[in-house]
């Protein structure tokens, strides 16, 4: 885990990656710190304290190259670096991340599908089937992922967790409820919690 | 929109929910703000400070009541009254959210879901029947929807939007890419964007 950029800093950086990606696809190729700022809603000192913690992209007079910042900026997320990933819970959360998500435009490559329900496995999905989770070491031993996203109920998420990180795995997108806290060293975990967006959301409606 | 309190703190809220449930399911029935803020990874003036923002919920010297203070906090959030919501767009995360959210512990009714494509209209999911979008006026004139789930592509959600909120819809849960910015007045927007997830994961691994 990198720990020399503070998570908020680095939090961001997907977000500057989109919206770079959105100007470029409409066609724009140079923009301000002010004029980003003011798309993103933070504020353009904001925006330069952010980019100063990668060395600055050095802004002309005339503002960023968009193409060469969003590149730069996913080279810093390891965009271009892809990781081997599974997915552990082939529900339907599990099939909509396995179909719906651009793995490899997010720096991963999806390599195989896992669920516990005998009826399922052998169920395409993605272009691969789902292969059942008593072959999870098997597989990870010969292809070797280092990441897997966990869609699997509350009760198995601990169980399945420990026995991902014995095999190998280095970071944990985690779609269960359960909260792996400090369980594991020198692996990244991060949560996904649905309810608390949804929740944020009931909030913010008032009534 | 309620704007007293800031979005940190709003955003911290379901968390302490979120927290205080398990507590309760795991048999406690009292804790310090400082046991839970140990739990929580934040600090123990942090917790006093947000929850002075309501008011303080009373600690007594031995803690907090956790049943009690779970529900004031549910209340705050507004789970204790439903609010009518319909998901717009059945592809793969439409049904998982249909079927994997529990709406009604979150401050939700789900009564309607939608698609464009004929072929699947018609299918049951999560109990009921998936319906035509094109019959979205009609229904919403008759069911007063207040909160809609956009899992419609990026380029249907703006007109989508539009019309959603031209029947009265006041909340968005936007799974679409679609950036709404400003685009409504008096409209709560909760952005999900898996992909921003997915990037600080890859850049937390680090290889």
């Amino acid at each position: 885990m990198q720990s020399d950029v503070s998570m908020p800093v680095v939090r961001r950086l997907p977000r500057y990656y989109r919206f770079l990606g959105e100007l470029k696809k409409a066609g724009y190729t140079r923009i301000s710190s002010r004029e980003l700022s003011q798309r993103m809603g933070l504020t353009a000192s904001q925006i330069r304290q952010d980019f100063n913690c990668f060395g600055g992209f050095g802004q002309q007079g005339y503002g960023y190259n968009i193409e060469l910042l969003q590149s730069e900026i996913g080279r810093i997320l390891g965009l271009d670096r892809l990781q081997r990933l599974i997915i552990v819970g082939a529900g339907n959360l599990g099939r909509a991340i396995a179909n719906q998500i651009a793995f490899e435009e997010r720096g991963f490559k999806l390599i195989g599908l896992f669920d516990a329900k005998e009826s399922v496995v052998g169920q395409m999905v993605a272009g691969m089937p789902i292969r059942n989770v008593a072959d999870l070491d098997e597989f990870c031993r010969a292809e070797l992922p280092t990441v897997a996203v966990l869609t699997v109920p509350f009760d198995a998420a601990a169980a399945i967790g420990d026995q991902l990180v014995k095999l190998g795995i280095k970071g944990l997108w985690n779609f269960s409820h359960y909260d792996f806290g400090n369980r594991y060293e020198n692996v990244s975990v991060e949560n996904v919690h649905l309810g608390d967006s949804l929740m944020t959301l009931r909030y913010m409606i008032n009534g």
